[in-house]
C-alpha cells in the first residue's frame, strides 16, 4: 500500500521510516519538492522512499499522515489540496502546542473544538482519524520502548477507516487501542497533552505512556472474560 | 487531627465519611448551618461527625478538603472566609466543569490558569494541594476499586502541606501518588477531565483511573532500583 507522509519533523521521519521498514510505499510531503531533510530522509530509508511537495505525496498515498505542527495543519492539508484528500483515511498525530511563550506550552484550540475536528470540517470528504498524538515519536512506532500495558487512543467519524489505522497501529505493536468515539473525542487526547507536558518535565522525559486501569466491577464486553479468569 | 470538609456533595460525603472511618473529626460546612444532606451524614457516619457554614468547618478544621463544585469553589471560599484558611493545607478535589450545555461537559478554567491557581492566588496564606480530582469518588478513599496499578497525582506550591496530604492519600490507600510540582500543574490535571469525560461515556462508568507507564531507559531516581530488579 501506498501511504503519504506530510511533514519533515521528528514524528514525520520517524512515521515515514517505520512504515518503509514494514514494507509499505512511502512519500514524505514538504513546501517544496526537495526538502533537504526529506532528501537525507529518502536516502536512509531507501527502497520504497521517496519525496515530494504535499500535494505529490496526498496523491501519492492511499492513507495519509499529518505529521506536521498542528498550528500549521490546516495551512499544509490546504497546500496538499482538498482533492487529494477526497476519500482517503487521513491520520492525524498533530498537537497545536505552542511553546512560543515558553515552558509550559498552551493550547491554540481546546475544550470546545479540536485540531482533529477543524481538518474534519475543513476537508469533509476525507477520513480524518485521530491517533498516536499522546506519545512521544519513539513510542509511536515501537510500543515496547515503554514497560507494561500501556494505551494508544483513537478518534474518528468513519468506522472502515479506524478499522484501516488499527491495523496499522497493531503493526507498529499496538496491543491495546481504545476507540474513544467520534473525532470530537480529539478533544480529550489533544487535552491530555497538558498533563503530558507536566509529567514529561518532571520525568525530563518523554518515555511514558497512560494505561487506563478499570474496576472489576463494570468491565466491558471485551475484557469481561479475561477479567472474570482473575476474579 | 480535626478536618473541615466543605461541601455536601458526593464527594464531600464520601471523602468526610471516610475521614471519619479513619478517626478524624469532621465538620461538614455549607451555605447554611442546618443543611439536610449533612445532617443525615453527622447521623450516619456518628461519632466524630459534625456540621456546621462553611465559616466553621474551615473554623475548625486544621486540613481543609475543598468539594464544592468548580464553578462555586471561590465564592464557597470566600464564605469559609481568608482569616480561616490562613496557614492551612487545603485540599482542592474539584473540577470546572459545566455541563450547562449538555455532554460533554467543558472546562470554565483551563491553559493558562485552573481552579487551583485561582484558589491559591486569591487566599495566598493558604496552602492549597490539588489532588483527587482526577478520579470517581468512590475510588478517592477506595483506589483497590480499581485494579492493578494506578496513580493520583498531587499539584502544590508548600511542600510540608504536600507531605500532609500524601500521608491522607495513603491512609486512603494510595500507593502511587505522582507530585508534579507547584500549583500550576494543576492544568494538567484538570484538563485531564477532558479526555477522562470521554472515557467514562465510552466505559459507561467512572470506575477507572490512569496508571503512567515509564520507559525502562528512563528510569527517575525513586524507581530505578525496582526497574533495575525487572530486567
Amino acid at each position: 500500500m501506498k501511504i503519504g507522509v506530510l511533514g519533515t519533523g521528528t514524528v514525520g521521519i520517524t512515521l515515514g521510516t517505520k512504515l518503509v521498514e514494514l514494507g509499505y510505499q512511502v512519500k514524505m510531503g514538504s513546501r517544496t519538492p526537495d526538502n533537504e531533510k526529506a532528501a537525507e530522509w529518502v536516502k536512509r530509508a531507501g527502497e520504497g522512499a521517496s519525496q515530494g511537495t504535499f500535494a505529490d505525496a496526498a496523491s501519492f498515498g492511499e492513507v495519509l499522515f499529518n505529521c506536521t505542527g498542528g498550528g500549521v495543519s490546516i495551512e499544509a492539508l490546504k497546500l496538499a489540496g482538498a482533492q487529494n484528500l477526497k476519500g482517503k483515511t487521513l491520520v492525524d498525530v498533530a498537537n497545536t502546542l505552542d511553546f512560543s511563550k515558553g515552558m509550559p506550552p498552551t493550547l491554540t484550540v481546546l475544550n470546545t473544538d479540536s485540531l482533529g475536528e477543524q481538518i474534519q470540517r475543513e476537508f469533509p470528504e476525507a477520513k480524518v482519524v485521530k491517533t498516536l498524538n499522546t506519545v512521544a515519536a519513539p513510542i509511536m512506532v515501537d510500543p515496547k520502548l515503554v514497560q507494561g500495558d500501556h494505551d494508544v487512543f483513537m478518534s474518528g467519524d468513519d468506522p472502515q477507516a479506524k478499522g484501516q489505522v488499527q491495523r496499522i497501529l497493531r503493526e507498529f505493536g499496538w496491543r491495546n487501542v481504545i476507540d474513544l468515539g467520534d473525532i470530537s473525542t480529539a478533544r480529550g487526547t489533544e487535552m491530555w497533552l497538558a498533563l503530558w507536558v507536566r509529567l514529561m518535565m518532571g520525568f525530563q522525559s518523554p518515555m511514558f505512556n497512560v494505561h487506563i486501569q478499570r474496576s472489576l466491577d463494570a468491565p466491558d464486553p471485551a475484557t469481561a472474560s479475561r477479567l472474570r479468569g482473575q476474579r
